[in-house]
């Protein structure tokens, strides 16, 4: 296919570097719909006759109802989907199907069809994370009042209910979301027509094949057209900062379902046990999540350090583009889809986990704002003061709220009793009610928001 | 400051583990412009009184000046900017000092000041980008007729305009801005008033400060407030991608100031000589920033991992943010600076590049492209009897120019002597005037639009 | 100092990207050692006098008292240290300063001055890691016998004493010392005298530099000398990887340190309070370990990927070398050092690690364990018969050895009184006298192991 | 086969992200050679009976002669290649199968495995590594002589000869084999018999398992055996810094073949033509070895972040430590294999390397020794001289031994007319007999040299 100027084939070992149909294979949807389109556009041009477009397209649909029932062939020689697909039109419609590659080139082919693929896998996580986001939304309105611990430093710091920390993953997927789209419009100009790098002197009409794609328009410059990764590094920020998101909630899941916390039962569908010890259940989908984040991050230095230093415009190595995108695709998949079995099925203990916000002086906060509000203490020595009753109800073994008023009033004589109604953990909660903060009202008006953004009323 | 419930004091080790005070002073001016905007809004909503706002506010400007003239101490005690900042408040205006930490924690305060910070690098780094861009579109504009040979796997493939090439970097460029300004607007929403994680039970109004220190509005939740670092990693990553960028045009004038290539020399005053070797050039610059895109991967890659599978809400591991951001930013502004410099005062060899194109059988194509619209044979079959010409010239020394009419028609027979038109390299890029191609029309149209975008002719 | 052939200086931007001088300062001592042991060799070579040998290492001598009481100054406009020194030099004692660089160059300079540094920081993490094997057989030593739950994914599996599970960390520390010494054995050969990249004319004697450097000899190829930067990314993967086990023990204390899990008593030398939380004790120094394990990470990357896909010899992307192995160094030391402390300073609480030893059903394998020693069946049927006795038991909200043996024998008949000697948590780790298993015995055997290899009862 | 005690079957989503045998499948020769060794220690400890043994190990074998056969069956709900291959001996064997997991788990037995395979790795890799030296080392005698240009920045530096750059890459592969080496050494010792992670309660001898798996021994902590990945990361280590200069040598074919350079014609057998440029020859496979370099730095990465932070002891996240290692693994064979192949059959265009360097001034250098040598002048003064006689020559466009004595003289008296015998390029690399250096006598020693080591001449 090379035109002849080759005294010798490839060697074993070059036919097996070399080959990229092991893996370009599952573009090859997107190659032949980018092919179709690209012969329509050459038919309307008058670049090829009509009769002979028809006999691509309808060799290429021959094609794709075989890849699709039989899957796609692995020659090695035919080097990659391009050349597959090829090959088997010239076997199907004869030597007519040479005039396809007219103002064309496998550079920007692939670099269409790779951008239409990674265009899906963006939707597909958008889909998946608003999933998930409702998956969130739903749990978080079960729970808007349920009062756990929340920790800092994995420290009980203050209380929050359950809502309101699973509402917190409800911005990180949304985030994640915005990042996709903003990924998705940066790729979505056609590069078809590029040809090899400079264009090409047929009078090729790029705005028609843009648009039978579903691009907005087709690219700016033929040389960056097809030299030009940036979709796929888009594609891997967004899928490494999503699942980043996702290991910190399964990170999450892994210590509340340890027998000390036990803040939680992990559905069984979605847990393990032992071959050696029969009484295990293991949060086993929650730690592949974490795990396959390692995975996904690694994808995206790969690719990373592929492009990094490379001159214009295409080199080979850029065929090491897509074994990171198809992994991380199909471990994000994986991983939303298990976080949000996880978030659904999940058993919340949330006896367990007041419990749990009733010890380690969460509302020793509490203790230091009702001195600055009721008592007019700048903060620093309300701060102060408070530190000073929390080490005197440790040493007693005791919660804040245990002590009496004549201990709190040793330690500083504007304590009144008042002081006692923040000290529970109810209204600790109930009165972090600024925008944003962890009280029932609050949470409720972020989970309502959501459901509307969400359309989980309709 | 922790409320003397510590028995011991900090250990040498702790103390120098532990103090952020080295790297992030940086973040001063961002730490007074949010107390002051978080204090005018206590006193606006009747927190604290308009004297004690005013004494606060005026300490604050007191200290901005002292660190503006004389710089920022650093005392491990005080362990980080914030803590740095109210102890030498307190030192001025005494208690009233500490009513600034009402109804705010570190935890927000930091997110808030280093939100601001990195706004200000995406902005830089905008602003940067569309110097590069002005100085590669003025020499785009000044050689969109300059035919140099276009490289595919660095073998001469084509030949292209000097202009088209520049302007590639172009796309790239503005694929950068738009990156860094979709993550901005993802950033700009205030997590001020989240407090420690649960957010206040003062009655605080966070739009209020939200709009004073210039976001889109106040963050949802409290808890993903303080544990939220996308921001970071959104910066990083296109830093990251932009430095990819430069770090492909660098490798070009690396290879091309190169005595074989030959095809620019740097400007004296981003070059340097060798203490050993009296002729040497060297192309430092261009090394540098490629090596400096190897480091922002690393910034990238430090703050990622650290990321990973962090329970919520703040952890201390955070505190690991800043020195990988900091240190990408500044590398970032010295890349895009040296190449901007580069870019201006490159001496392109034209001629070395015009007759570089003319080796190589650059043209090669355009005898198949020829056959294709003139003898109407597929392009397989043309791109076949093309080799075979290739072939032909090569074994004679010849350029495909050079060969007889009767040599090509001895190869096929459809060839007449019209082709020797399409062979020159001048006819060559002229008809490369698909949308985005080479051809010099074509290229200036582009030239004249991003001159249009970049308002370079105002 | 590159012999007049430039036209023109450096531009402001290229003074501050070229100069190595902030960060490579810190190589004066070995860059002054250096220049001591070549002009000595150049001396004994006859290729300097005597007396310019004599002049010359005075001048170094009086240099290095000056940069150690007053610091080394950075002036961009010399570059490098090496410059600097040699600038210095020519100050203090004239124009025979310039005989020095003869027979080198800056590139076999800055290769030399570097291995040395890293082969100290090879030298200084061995004696870390050595310290804080102590420290953890120190503490095994007393809790040979301590009981505390076994995990596998977080959830309690069989009990373990605790002197089993730190002396876990001891193998790491152990191989993390094995790795720094392969790699400094590895580095350990001298570049000096290969000047810029093709070795001297001038009869030279690289074995005395070499040997006077504390090299094992001399490198064995002038361009691999100039560009190998092996030692360095050596150095980085003995680092990360010694990082990855201490921010598993540090990830273990954050764990442990909790509320739920209240294993342990983190020092108040390596914890810090709350701005705003009195009651908070936070494992500080833990978390910072496991972050900094990032940016180690990071420093890895970074240099990895600066130096793929560089032409020979050298290349000034190569000056982006030492950033990260001098950042990466100073990370490495604080972690082992704050490491070290928390082993040597943590408070275990040995009651309810063996209270959480006896949840969860920690005993259930030797229950099937038993079944297959003394009623000879099969692993797989035990552990299935002893998966129903847990149902059973979880059912009842009781422990195994709470069951009767009539409940036991209703699940299998083969079951006798004796089983329940089997199902304490001490029968339980002491059973387990495999070579390298939890029985107390076993752990006291490998710590008087560890002791002696570490020279500790001296 | 986790003892019944689960209500729910795993879910559809978790079927699949919990399977490994996908991926572990490939492990099965190494998971059946482990079991026979375990079996056969069970039965000389007299835990299982000679006669169970038997059976088992009959069945062990034919299974591994089905798998040889017929491959690996893919079943999810079997989970991975340990409880497939028990299930398939179940099949064959009925009952008695369920005792070869006696005493040990899969935790210990999947350690046990993967150790296994990564040795081989490291094996195979040495072998790879030691062909790519002998193909060096013949390439590089026969060009001993053979004068190029050395470079540093990719700027003509000073003449070296051919044969002492390919030296070069002998030098950085004996560094990767003693990577190798020391890693698989640190690797050698056994975790079987460490069960689930305490040990066991079965009188095992685990020096005999040890010894007929080829290891130097039993591991020393099973806490450590079972969540210890250390060799892994070593592996990736090693197979990164060996990518790494693969990647520079690729690197230096791609710049070489190209037309400017013309310094190598590729093997026809290891490059590829272009699917639209019928003249072209494109390096690919030097381009994949430095694309693939890239993934294999990921591949690293990967690992890393998974394994950072992971509490003790087996944690699932440790099932995505064999994907980034097979992946690596793989790819680090097609690079040796590609690699040397390119070195055997690289045409050297030798006369093309010699006019290079001619060109650029390359003996500059040995002027200024001249000067140095033959009229005492101090380098730094003898490098400015030599700076004004480039400038002259270039100014004249001539070469420096063109400039007449006259010329020369008027720059400074001292020189003289034997000046012109240093400034060939022959007698340039002849003077650099430094040990090391370029001198074709320097260089046919260490080839002597490397071919005694390499056992090249039995």
């Amino acid at each position: 296919m090379w035109g002849g100027r080759f005294a010798e084939g490839p060697s074993a070992i070059m036919r097996e570097i070399n080959a990229s149909i092991p893996f370009d294979k599952v573009l090859w949807a997107q190659d032949i719909a980018a092919s179709k389109a690209h012969v329509a556009m050459l038919a309307a041009c008058d670049i090829v006759s009509e009769a002979d477009a028809e006999a691509i397209i309808g060799g290429l649909e021959r094609i794709a109802e075989e890849y699709e029932t039989q899957g796609v062939p692995e020659d090695w020689d035919l080097e990659d989907i391009h050349m597959t697909v090829e090959a088997r039109l010239a076997d199907l419609i004869g030597p007519v199907a040479g005039r396809l590659h007219t103002a064309r080139s496998r550079n920007d082919q692939v670099a269409t069809d790779f951008r239409l693929w990674v265009r899906a896998a963006m939707d597909e996580a958008v889909a998946g994370l608003e999933g998930l986001q409702r998956a969130l939304v739903t749990r978080a309105g079960e729970h808007s009042g349920s009062i756990m611990p929340g920790f800092t430093h994995l420290q009980t710091a203050q209380p929050v209910t359950l809502g309101h920390h699973l509402m917190a993953y409800v911005e990180m997927a949304a985030r994640d979301v915005s990042r996709f789209r903003d990924a998705r419009e940066r790729l979505n100009r056609c590069p078809l027509g590029s040809a090899a790098l400079a264009g090409t002197g047929f009078p090729i009409d790029r705005e028609m094949t843009a648009q039978a794609l579903g691009f907005a328009g087709p690219t700016a410059n033929s040389l960056d057209s097809v030299s030009d990764r940036d979709f796929a590094l888009d594609y891997l920020a967004a899928a490494a900062q999503c699942a980043l998101h996702l290991s910190r909630l399964a990170e999450e899941f892994v210590i509340w379902a340890s027998q000390p916390f036990g803040f939680v039962r992990m559905p069984d569908a979605l847990s393990t046990g032992s071959s050696i010890m029969p009484q295990k259940k293991n949060p086993d989908a929650a730690e592949l999540v974490r795990g396959h984040a390692g995975r996904i991050i690694g994808c995206q230095t790969a690719l990373t350090v592929t492009m990094k230093g490379l001159p214009l415009a295409y080199s080979k190595d850029m065929q090491d583009d897509k074994p990171p995108v198809f992994e991380a695709a199909g471990l994000l998949r994986l991983c939303i889809a298990a976080i949000t079995g996880m978030v659904e099925g999940a058993t919340f203990q949330t006896g367990r986990m007041r419990a749990a916000a009733e010890l380690g002086y969460a509302t020793a906060t509490d203790l230091a704002d009702w001195l600055v509000r009721e008592a007019d203490i700048p903060f620093r020595e309300a701060h102060h003061i408070t530190g000073a009753a929390v080490r005197l109800a440790e040493g007693r073994g005791a919660a804040l709220g245990e002590l009496s008023l004549a201990d709190l009033q040793a330690i500083d004589a504007r304590i009144d009793e008042r002081v006692f109604a923040a000290l529970s953990v109810e209204s600790s909660v109930a009165a972090r009610a600024s925008h944003g903060g962890t009280a029932p009202a609050e949470v409720e008006k972020r989970v309502h928001e959501a459901r509307g953004r969400l359309e989980m009323d309709a």
